[in-house]
């Protein structure tokens, strides 16, 4: 796997002063200001309750940084990291406020991100050893693409494209619409730059014998059976990428990747995946 | 279940508009501009794929409006409607562009929605014909938790506070820091308003007791056991309202509810809940 | 009186960054980038010129660290403290042109906040020595409900509800459009969370002796003489909280008060309180 | 006095929306979806209760229409317009929960702004006759100076500068700082454009004589009595703009107008001035 | 030339919504509202008064369209059509006050965009007949890449990469602290998704021999002589797309482009391409 | 000139951050992220590579600073300053990445703002010696008219009106809708502040009279020639500010200076400067 580069902080900022906003309301954290004298200061472990990959410390940690700049973290685990249950994976320590405030928020993005993360790590665990890649769609969460589909590089698997615009990809209705798969793909190789790669769904091996013909960068074979898949691959012989797409679990996952496709999309990762149970203990 | 009021679109609209221009980025969608000519027009059927519980409309119709003015929808289920299998939520009409550059956006919201919808049903069906109700937490997705506790409704489920301002939950990590249930209680009824409630998470029969003796006006039992919750119940008398919280499954929510409680909260319909399969058919 | 809690900066912020570009437009401060000189550093005392209650200390200061960060502030009094005239309340410290840019901007909100505190004050006074709270209403600035909500706090009020959202008070409107007391108030708890508390407007005590049956949690007893409100607070007889409502003033109060009414709330400390005149003396 | 041209509405809804969405928090009107049947159709009178002048129509019509395009509105009365108890200002026709959703809003808007209109109006009409005109500051509630210098129009009165960047006042600050008037203007002069008034603020005859002498365009005599502003309006002869500044009231107005300054500036009609008492009343 | 295909007004309203407002500021537009009766009509011709390539139309009229929306707009030509002086653009008719107030913002968008198209037309010309095409870079204006690209593509050119997040463009720099193209390549296509194109800028043919072993997309030949352009293209040999970059003119353009370079990239069309006049003539 | 007194942080920084998220994106710096190691710093000068005029150092720091605020900047040259080619204007110091994540973004910037100050110093200098002012207009890119502005300042111009809202500009359409130049003036007059100047387009000598008659503060002469200048300039004889506007160029400017009048305006210094070629060099 390659590194994992964090996102720049300009990027989660807005994610994260969003959410806290959203649970601050217009009165503020009414429990904590009550009960909690303003001058104590805490530390609190940030605590795996469950196996799994961690993924977004950073969202985490700003929530924190967000309501009180004094609060000071430090990261015992990094993004992509496996833990065991009880693991520790930061310590934020400030005033107790602070610390209670921005609990909630913290864990919110956490454990979503590292569900993500973790439900990709068990598909990419279940084909280890074999060549093709796990990769997620655009079923993501509305406005949170960008973490969500970090949080899948985080797992070990890759990124689809990112949203309409950096990619092409040529769907059953567009073909339909075009009027065939060649008319669909000239068409677009007319109007989009030399740096937008191609996809084409295609549903027969007549249809993904026309898309080569034309030289489709990347097929979509949707909902093929492994053996229509394995005529696919030979088929396509390296002239394009190839990837499967349907109900794809840990289960289906290795005889799928065993018809030698490039990739695997699933779906399931991003919108379905439970979140991690990842808790906040104080410390004394 | 009382009537599901909808929420007005003023407050719906930043959400999806933020969605959408998420999708599209900065070029739009490429495949669908260079591949369906402009006039075409096109009838698209919303159609679940699996059984469950319908919850979002207004939020799938809104992203086809906010693309193009001119589409027409028609509802045909509404929310908090079971739904079977192939059975057509609601019909759209309109610009093939617009339809097809929408319908990501749209299905997002729609799936991840009912899919919280639909586990909240499977927990209050589980436990129908006693008195319990299913109670959602702030386990929300950031940025999302005024349609995802809309959705807990439509499932016929029952909202906990929407945030750190509405209501008082005071936990054990703020008893510790205020020096015990009395002082906790006291500082807050000094502090807040008088249309805020005030509910105290207690671990111990000898903490309710503290709690029932100062007025709190709702107890969060955590992770007692049925045996513990019974007492619990019969310890409060009907003086304060009771709530379960724990890891709740529709397995073990029956014996829960036999135990007298009131609500019984549960972060997984809104943390964990898979998205519910919903797609668009094109209708000639 | 409870302590009272400051809000998080992250909630100020954005009111204040925004009233600071509203007064800098599109160029700046043109007069003190032509006639101050850059490498100048001032000092200058917030100071107030009439007695009255200080709030919004933190508005005031962020809107100085907003223009320039190496400001240097120092409070002399809190928020809630009263103070006469001439008593110096911050020193502030820095760039005089960040002092004098930021100047009108910070006295906008303080004198505002400090004049709703002041006004919420006077009121307080006037019933010292009974058991009766003043509050608030939703009659505030639109957009600045957070702070003057937070103003009356400060003033030694409490607040009624924030918006339409985190209780429930059923007016006259809502209870003839609903048919009734009764199915209006029943309509409501079927339908909001158990930690949303119902509040009726009655006009008579037949309408009082309705919702008292069905179990509201307080009564608003709206434009009554003080012989109904006494009427009205024997009959509720602890079973509900009692607000009285009407053209309250620092004159009519303390008989108001004298009718044994829980709550006294006035529109008139939020949306017509004349500000409190503070102001920024240099100090060589 | 000039025609009162409205502000295009694109200047008025970021404001309306902002305050619905505070009001309707994340939960949207509880009392309103639980007790009013989603078919019912009201009408509403905006009814003044109090002798006044009406600013803000606009702002008050738009919350209606923002909550629900439906909504049909016909206004009686214009902003300028002078009121008298009892007289209706608008119809307002639609679904009732729409009405009632949107009416605090509506109602903060529209009373705030005529209560600074009819404020304006009281002192213009105390100087009746005399040329002195009555003009605001910069003493608006943040984030609202637009609509609250529009009220003052509303109300009679004209605009001193909307902010830091749209004209000079050199004050005695700057005075100071800058050493003295003479260079203070000179800087100023040679930093702006030629479409830029300049305004000295003058304590004595000595500092106008200085400030004339170097031509500025307007000179605010702070704090001046009445015989030092008529020896002012002498020497100044008609060759800058006098404006008289101090605790004006409309008891103290009409000698200073007599003192023959062109303008009267006044902070109280933005800061303090009362709401003016406007509410809805429901029409069969 | 592709079909240009409008981008959804969803992306193109808030840049003119902003614009607006940035033109309005606090007092909306003084002049018009003073001058013109509200009640007047009029009618006006957008006009080219210079020869140029149209692209923004849906900018300028959406202007139009957000001050009043009654504003009825019939475009006469379309994006990317060619224009003669004085030749009619679209009309625009409605309240003058609209007109006159929109006016500045509409053309200030479509004079910037047609200024492009027209550059950007202006070297498509000059290399007529060649398969070169002409495409842009990343210089384009803060926040204003979405249009600018767009009109680039109205001109006849074509896009490269709309970000640093839509495709790999491995320069000099990245190359340094990669230790050499082969790493830089290789740990690029560890961490991409099959969607990313990868580009390499390459100085030299030694660069470019190590570039096309490991597998480029593309390579860009950065300030290249027009031999070694040649030679490097008969290295390519059709195994990589190949980009010409350096100042590029109308009068270098076509030599460049008979060395039989896919692709030439220009930063002026963007970043310094004069605005094109177009102008609003009153029609009676 | 006058000294170029920097626009605070605050104005700036909303442009900068939206420009930076811009070309992130969704899925940030691809390359940057893949190719650099994160522990890697270093040391990048702003280099001019044309000679021209700098504008907007701080809005190009500040895009480093806002990737990563451990990046330190050092100025060497600043805002208004001539530089020759090869001249450094500034260095960057700090980790790898953030240098080249910002590189564009900072570039963008300041080659732009410098461009426009090159172009409005290079007409500044050829009328040297003469009394008339180089004056912007309203032709600025949508969304940065406050930066575009400053860089008019910083290349030795000056401005003209900022908004709609800050100065009144009466134009041909005005004057024919409102029935001539008597009637605009007077209804104008009648509707602004004090601090508000009024500048009339005329187009004769009879519409000069007539404006001067009237007393307008600024007189607009819209294409005359230069014979009709200075038969203008004699007639006002300093009643009032003379504007000669029309397409100015540096060749024209001196003899249109000549004829005396105090401002000529142009647009082109705005809509149409090419931008300055700036460059960031590695320095090991």
């Amino acid at each position: 796997m390659a590194d994992l580069a964090p996102l720049p902080a300009i990027m989660l900022e807005p994610l994260v002063r969003n959410a806290l906003l959203e649970d601050l309301g217009r009165a503020g954290d009414l429990t904590t200001a009550a009960t909690v004298p303003s001058h104590v200061n805490a530390t609190m472990a940030l605590v795996a309750r469950q196996q799994g990959v961690i993924a977004g410390l950073d969202l985490a940690l700003l929530a924190f940084n967000l309501i009180d700049k004094s609060v000071v973290t430090e990261v015992k685990r990094s993004d992509g990291d496996a833990v065991m249950p009880d693991e520790v994976v930061a310590m934020i320590s400030g005033p107790a406020r602070a610390l209670l405030t921005a609990e909630r928020t913290a864990l919110n993005f956490i454990c979503r991100t590292s569900g993500i993360a973790t439900a990709t790590a068990s598909i990419v665990a279940a084909i280890r050893g074999q060549k093709a890649q796990i990769i997620c769609t655009r079923k993501t969460t509305p406005g949170l693409r960008t973490i969500e589909k970090y949080a899948v590089r985080a797992g070990g698997g890759a990124n689809h494209r990112f949203g309409l615009d950096d990619a092409v990809l040529i769907k059953d209705n567009h073909i339909a619409l075009a009027g065939g798969v060649r008319p669909a793909i000239e068409r677009v190789r007319a109007g989009v730059g030399h740096l937008v790669k191609i996809e084409v769904e295609v549903d027969t091996l007549t249809q993904l014998k026309e898309a080569l013909a034309i030289g489709a960068d990347a097929v979509l074979l949707d909902n093929m059976t492994n053996e229509e898949l394995r005529s696919a691959v030979d088929m396509v012989g390296g002239r394009a990428i190839t990837e499967a797409s349907g109900r794809v679990t840990p289960t289906t996952a290795p005889a799928i990747a065993a018809t030698g496709v490039d990739l695997i999309s699933i779906g399931w990762i991003t919108h379905s995946a439970p979140a991690l149970d990842i808790g906040l203990d104080f410390r004394s």
